[in-house]
């Protein structure tokens, strides 16, 4: 029996959906294991601003440091017309935890399920053999030049100047914050099917030339992994034309944000994916983390119950599995969301002619049922 | 009759067999069309760096300016080991000429062709339909941050610090640079479907912020073309799960030539993707420009007569119709190659069972052969 801390963030659009979905098995789990899961619930996103007036509040900040794991929903944007000169963003509640608590690697899986491959844009024969890992860095990087002092002048902003405005971003990596997630995805490869491959752009920027020495030198450390280095337009093609030559990826931020939506679709839905970010801080059993389907809130169906939940649930069985210990509690998970996807249950997203279409509060349900312990 | 100037930079690895069927095309078109071509063909990259010492000489570049195009064929990379240190790098020859002649709009038409369906990773249900263009913007962004002196420090560089290496890379837009590109986009727009997608990463990038600003400002100049922003990693997803959706595509630098790798693949093969580079002086009857496929060298697979010719072929048309104002010669050609692609014939990355398999000097001379003059 473990006793654990778990803050849900819920935060905006169909986030709050899914996430009670994602909740609901994680206490089923706690049930069937007879586990003590405590659970805090607390604002972020827009919610946050509109009750407490920043994107997360301090106090929640600290709730979260005190946990063992973060379980997150999804974040919204501001409408355009508030956006251009707001110094309060929604995002902020993501970048700064992120940032502070170091989340560097993220985890993003995609592993087209066999009952799946009709919602899929690809062709069969190419989704065949596919199961591949993102670790995209996920703490530096375009999105935090602006954090940096170490940069000269302000590293990210809107000036003017005599021939009008101009605006600039810094992408900054330093040795360190590559060595560490590169490591990270060397230890996954090792685990999984040896093999790695280093997407950057070395012909072009000179992070991409430091990130790709690096890799270099840290490959001699895992004799049993092969390692290759691709330029990211050619990984952009590569994940259609032969997705199953992958086993894990590494990649910086932007590149890490741009390719696992791409490489979701294999999947049939954005909807499917889970993510982990882990970071620094050991747990008792694991290593802190925060966990999020790669969605985003999708305002357009908020509150109609159509949002696939699974997604929100297979992030929490990454939770399970890497901050709490509980493998064997994370297997009995996916193998739960496996089962009703071959009972032919679906949301809206990923239905077929002849599928049992639901909504999202019964989908979950039928997963949190499915949930049994071997 | 026309009298016109073109230099030929073939290149590296396939680049001069490609190259070589796309030049033959143009000398067939203006026999039939008794116009008079003056070639110059020159050494760059690679090529350049083994007989002349730089990637693009200034005698070559000086040539290039008394041009009304350049036909560009591939560009090499030096090995991994030589890489490191390197200043002189091959990849500096297509900077300079981007750079120095301001060819700010790269033109990128994806539209599969049905005789092709079967060799794309996507279902035929997801290629109806298709007929975009992408506006890459080619000549600012993090391409060229280290150019920039007007940023303080050296905006790409790798450095020591006391805590090790660090890496840093500029993204910089002006005003300028944004809205000369936005508005060749718009007017593409208004002569194609009227619609345009601006795709940004306005969440997270400052120079993101400043880009749809002025797409929103300048919207208003073309009441006939309906618009909207996606973030990139939507416009990853998109172009896979609904690609017929967008007609004109216009981005910044990184992102178009991510995402155009990726689009490309829904025509079967990079191999069939042609662009122009657009820039400012106005030529005769046209504007100033360099033609290439959007291929790479593909060193593995130089001198073996198996590179697909097509997007240099259709390079060459784009040349013939936006450098030399010949829009019927431009179609003449389009013409020729959709008449050999029904006839079967196919190079290695776009064949099937039942094809007929050509060479590259096979099909560029099928190509040639049937271009007619009405
Ligand atoms: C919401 C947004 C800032 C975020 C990102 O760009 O990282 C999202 O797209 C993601 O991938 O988690
Ligand atoms: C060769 C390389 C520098 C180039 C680029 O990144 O622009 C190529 O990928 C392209 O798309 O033309």
């Amino acid at each position: 029996m473990a006793h654990r801390t778990i803050t849900v963030l819920p935060g905006d659009g169909v986030g709050p959906e899914v996430t009670e979905q994602a909740l609901e098995v994680l206490l089923t789990v706690a049930d069937l294991y007879r586990h003590d899961f405590t659970v805090h619930r607390r604002l972020a996103g827009l919610a946050a601003i509109a009750e407490e007036g920043v994107a997360i509040s301090d106090e929640t900040f600290d709730l979260c440091a005190g946990s063992d794991a973060i379980l997150f929903g999804a974040i919204g944007s501001l409408p355009a017309e508030q956006r251009k000169n707001a110094t309060v963003r929604p995002e902020q509640a993501l970048f700064r935890l992120r940032k502070d608590f170091q989340f560097f690697a993220n985890l993003r899986p995609i592993r087209p399920s066999r009952s799946l491959y009709h919602a899929s844009p690809l062709k069969p024969e190419y989704l065949d053999g596919t199961d591949l890992i993102f670790v995209r860095e996920l703490s530096a990087g375009l999105y935090y030049g602006h954090l940096d002092a170490a940069i000269p002048g302000k590293p990210s902003e809107i000036r003017r100047t005599e021939r009008g405005e101009e605006a600039v971003d810094t992408l900054l990596y330093t040795e360190q914050e590559i060595e560490r997630v590169v490591r990270a995805a060397f230890d996954i490869a090792a685990a999984r099917r040896g093999k790695i491959t280093s997407v950057d752009k070395a012909n072009v920027l000179s992070s991409s030339i430091l990130w790709r020495r690096i890799v270099d030198r840290i490959a001699p450390d895992y004799p049993g992994v092969e390692y290759e280095h691709i330029l990211v337009d050619a990984a952009a093609m590569f994940l259609l034309r032969d997705p199953a030559r992958f086993d894990v990826v590494v990649t910086e931020n932007l590149f890490g944000d741009i390719l696992t939506d791409e490489a979701a679709m294999l999947t049939g839905s954005i909807g499917m994916i889970p993510s982990a970010s882990l970071g620094v801080r050991r747990t008792e059993a694991g290593v802190f983390g925060l966990y999020e389907p790669i969605h985003g809130s999708a305002p357009d169906i908020e509150g109609q119950d159509r949002a696939n939940p699974i997604g929100a649930v297979l992030s929490a069985a990454m939770l399970l599995r890497h901050s709490l210990g509980l493998p064997e509690e994370a297997a009995a998970v996916e193998a739960a969301v496996e089962e009703v996807l071959a009972d032919g249950f679906r949301t809206v997203d990923i239905s077929e002619d002849g599928a049992k279409l639901v909504g999202t509060r019964e989908l979950g349900k039928r997963i949190a049922t499915a949930v049994r312990r071997p």
